[in-house]
């Protein structure tokens, strides 16, 4: 191993839950859900998106806008009506309300009895005060980030390992949302040229593994919300950075779970301007008026596409190979908050809360899946696009930079996917049209922005939560494997263990025992 | 630029179609649907996963074997009686006789009037004859592959670019199946031990994108089945290979699209295990009686989980972090061959043809979207797992190698989603359980069983295809995002093109433009 390395461990702890349900919110929002498929039953249902778009004063109607951030929703299959029904859902299901209390720190999180602060993670220093058990949180997470910039400042300095070499290269090591947000945001941001100059020779690498060895304890440090556990662990103290047990695994990214890696790759200033970002879209998030506020209306049209219009499945395209992970970030950060079928008071939900989420860049997406999306099954589709390159070029001989003709792409696929297009003499050449899709145009693709994307997309999965009624924030659906996986360990250590299994689970496994004791033979008899 | 770089461009013509109808091979088929329909409404719907695995012999009938690759299909929602009437719609549906005619070089590409040939990329010298166009394309294939290795095999052995530097780093060049498949294949062996040493000191590079700029051309070389074209653009007529148009894009990886840079980075010996994989699973595929055939059977339940059960997605999990790009392959091949909604004859299908595939490697997707699979919406899934480690490690003083705890869970997930749990007193903690998977388990992850593996992807959707009747081998819907886009690159370019656009799309491209000029005068008054 290389001694120029410095191993980032990150691990959520998954304290025990303290029960303490809040009365319902339901209430009069069937009527809102029942107005909303009526509305559809006379009006959209017949109705085809090449039509709709027919009307410019609609199309208008339904483009928002927050700064220089374009959101699109003109290829909805909605009308102003629709918008209308979509606001009065939000305002019969108190989004407002709970979006206020979910900012203050309410104990949002039901079932876990904890609060839901990722905002709280970019508030800026002087913030108005967020309490949790009576103390303001602001403090804490400043202290921490403080740690963290002075430690990144450091060891980009020149600080040096054990054995005197210039620590370089970083392993961040972490599973679900100790992975996915920071590596997202990561290769987001590697060509960006600011992002790229500060991290000149300089090294990033993400590890998700079940049990990683221990390596030099000198050159571990840890991010935990479990901050003696980490130092129980073996690694140093100082080299510990905590956070609160109100920031879930998949909203950690602006957490020192992302702070860390992220600034010890690319400077502290470049994930300042992350945060930046992110405190934007929160800003906006917390004061914009609801039917111009860009999370609530990608909530709003969530829940339309997929509790009214029956649609289980959504895509995520990126005109940008720099964000090839953010629809993997998206398919946690969506799935795990809202793939859930109660309510947070126990009561069974209406309908499915949360979509199947998947997608890939747009570019290699265009000659892979989107075939399936123009021919076959309707995805609703999420086109996310930006108005200058990372890396602007332009071929000799060209009318076009490389970027004009990327993002041609990004504008004709949505129409392709709405207006369709009939061909009676090969019907195999027929595209149906009347997919649904949004577009969303940012100015660039830089630190800042990022930071607003994944804050945007934080939010939406919040709104749709509350739309839905079910608890966005706990997880209790990845539990029950744990224990089974546990179950499966004692049993390929143990025979009596192993016949405790179910037929179907004992004949894999025995397989799977057959073929390590082959292995192992082959190797001893040297063949 | 490095000028130890070679650049591989990849690229796949698409002619023009020649249309060339066979008759309907439909028939007694909606009998055998019906049947199905009219068991999973007797037998199924009422009965829980959890009860059907209490059933020894049933759990046996269910598992499968090619080899030492094992298929448990026992967590699948069905009886032997399902299993039966299955079989019963392959029967019925002509699946063997459709695959011998795929196999041996039938223009089954009716609406391009082509073969899908991919079985011949990887036969062996002096097999039986395949004929297009009354010529054996054995010959050719085999020409261009030796081609192709001793290409590899040069500059592999110290071959110098028109510097006179060592070429020791590849950049393949492609889009959708020109990237996908070679770069999930590339991830998949970089870490396998024979396939990492082979590659030591040489690097690849995979790069998408919508017009890349040219480079020294004397470090180009070029894949693609129009030879001429590519020679027209400038490269080495020695530096192209080719390959026959029965080959498609998301079938090509064992082409000259995979053997080029895979050869390059890899050597020729990996390259060849490979093909030799994917010609153990076609001989399999050729021979095997259907019930029986590892790719029959995953049509077959494929067909039944998406158009008698209903579920329009499908979940496919790899647990292997070297596999972390094989869902992304499957999505395309899957995908685009069967994201279609008419039959070959031009009649609409019964049903949808293809599901929506997505999936991430194991261990991080349980942390991520196995939550909806466990409480959310249910979707079928396909969990790949190893009996060895490409890394065997052992953590001191833990009872199991981390490759057993790995495994540990993938033996548990596909109970936890089977079995379910009940949870009374605390609903949220509840998952109904009751949720189909099935389980591949291979001895393990090098070039050989990645071809198996690719092979096995590849029939069952040709398999899936055959039951529905859709044409898996045209992608007919890509073309009009592909003409709509060279519209809107027109209107970028052009004001009164730019009038002629919806006022949705117009309103966009004008933001875009907006931008455009806004950066450009901020760089010209030097802000």
């Amino acid at each position: 191993m290389s001694l120029r390395l410095l191993l980032v461990a990150v691990a959520h702890a998954r304290l025990a839950p303290i029960r303490q349900r809040a009365a319902s919110l339901r209430g009069g929002a069937d009527a809102a859900w029942d107005a909303l498929r009526a509305h559809v039953a006379a009006d959209i249902e017949s109705t085809h998106l090449r039509d709709l778009l027919r009307d410019d004063a609609r199309n208008a109607a339904l483009t928002f806008a927050c700064g220089d951030i374009t959101l699109d929703c003109s290829r909805q299959r909605a009308t102003v009506e629709t918008l209308r029904l979509l606001a009065a859902l939000g305002e019969a299901r108190g989004v407002a309300a709970k979006r206020d209390a979910m900012l203050r720190g309410d104990l949002v999180n039901e079932s876990e009895g904890r609060a839901a602060l990722h905002t709280a993670l970019r508030a800026p220093r002087g913030a108005a005060p967020v309490l949790v058990d009576g103390a303001d949180v602001h403090a804490a997470i400043h202290d921490t980030l403080d740690r963290a910039y002075a430690f990144a400042g450091k060891v980009r300095a020149g600080g040096v390992g054990s054995t005197g070499k210039m620590l370089t290269n970083v392993v961040a090591i972490g599973i679900g949302g100790s992975c996915l947000g920071p590596e997202c945001v990561y290769e987001a941001l590697r060509s960006e040229p600011a992002a790229q100059a500060a991290a000149a020779g300089r090294s990033l690498r993400f590890i998700s593994n079940v049990n990683p060895a221990m390596a030099v304890a000198g050159h571990f440090c840890a991010v935990s919300s479990d901050v003696e556990k980490a130092a129980n662990f073996g690694v140093e103290p100082d080299n510990v950075f905590g956070f609160g047990d109100y920031v879930g695994g998949r909203f950690s990214v602006h957490s020192p779970v992302g702070a860390l890696p992220l600034a010890l790759h690319f400077g502290p200033s470049i994930f300042r301007k992350f945060l930046e970002g992110a405190r934007a879209c929160d800003d906006h998030f917390a004061s914009a008026p609801l039917e111009e506020n860009l999370p609530v209306l990608l909530g709003l049209f969530g829940a339309y596409n997929s509790a009214v219009l029956g649609f289980p499945c959504r895509a995520v395209l990126p005109y940008a190979q720099a964000l090839s992970r953010f629809p993997a970030h998206v398919q946690q950060l969506d799935m795990e908050s809202n793939g859930k079928s109660v309510a947070s008071d126990g009561s069974a939900l209406a309908g499915d809360a949360g979509e199947i989420i998947f997608g890939e860049p747009g570019t290699n997406g265009q000659h892979s899946f989107y075939q399936l999306m123009h021919q076959g099954r309707a995805v609703p589709a999420e086109f996310i696009g930006f108005c200058e390159s990372q890396r602007p070029a332009h071929a000799k001989g060209r009318p076009l930079s490389c970027h004009d003709e990327l993002m041609a792409n990004f504008f004709a696929q949505p129409d392709a996917l709405a207006m369709g297009d009939v061909d009676e003499a090969h019907p195999e050449r027929a595209c149906p049209g009347n997919r649904p899709s949004l577009s969303l145009l940012l100015p660039r693709l830089d630190a800042y922005h990022v930071g607003f994307l994944v804050a945007l997309y934080e939010h939406r999965v919040a709104v749709q939560s509350f739309l839905f009624g079910n608890n966005a924030f706990d997880q209790w659906g990845v539990q029950l494997g744990k224990v089974l996986a546990g179950r499966v360990a004692d049993a390929l250590g143990d025979a009596a263990e192993a016949a405790a299994l179910n037929s179907s689970t004992r004949g894999l496994v025995a397989a799977y025992r057959r073929h390590a004791r082959a292995s192992i033979e082959a190797v001893a008899s040297g063949s």
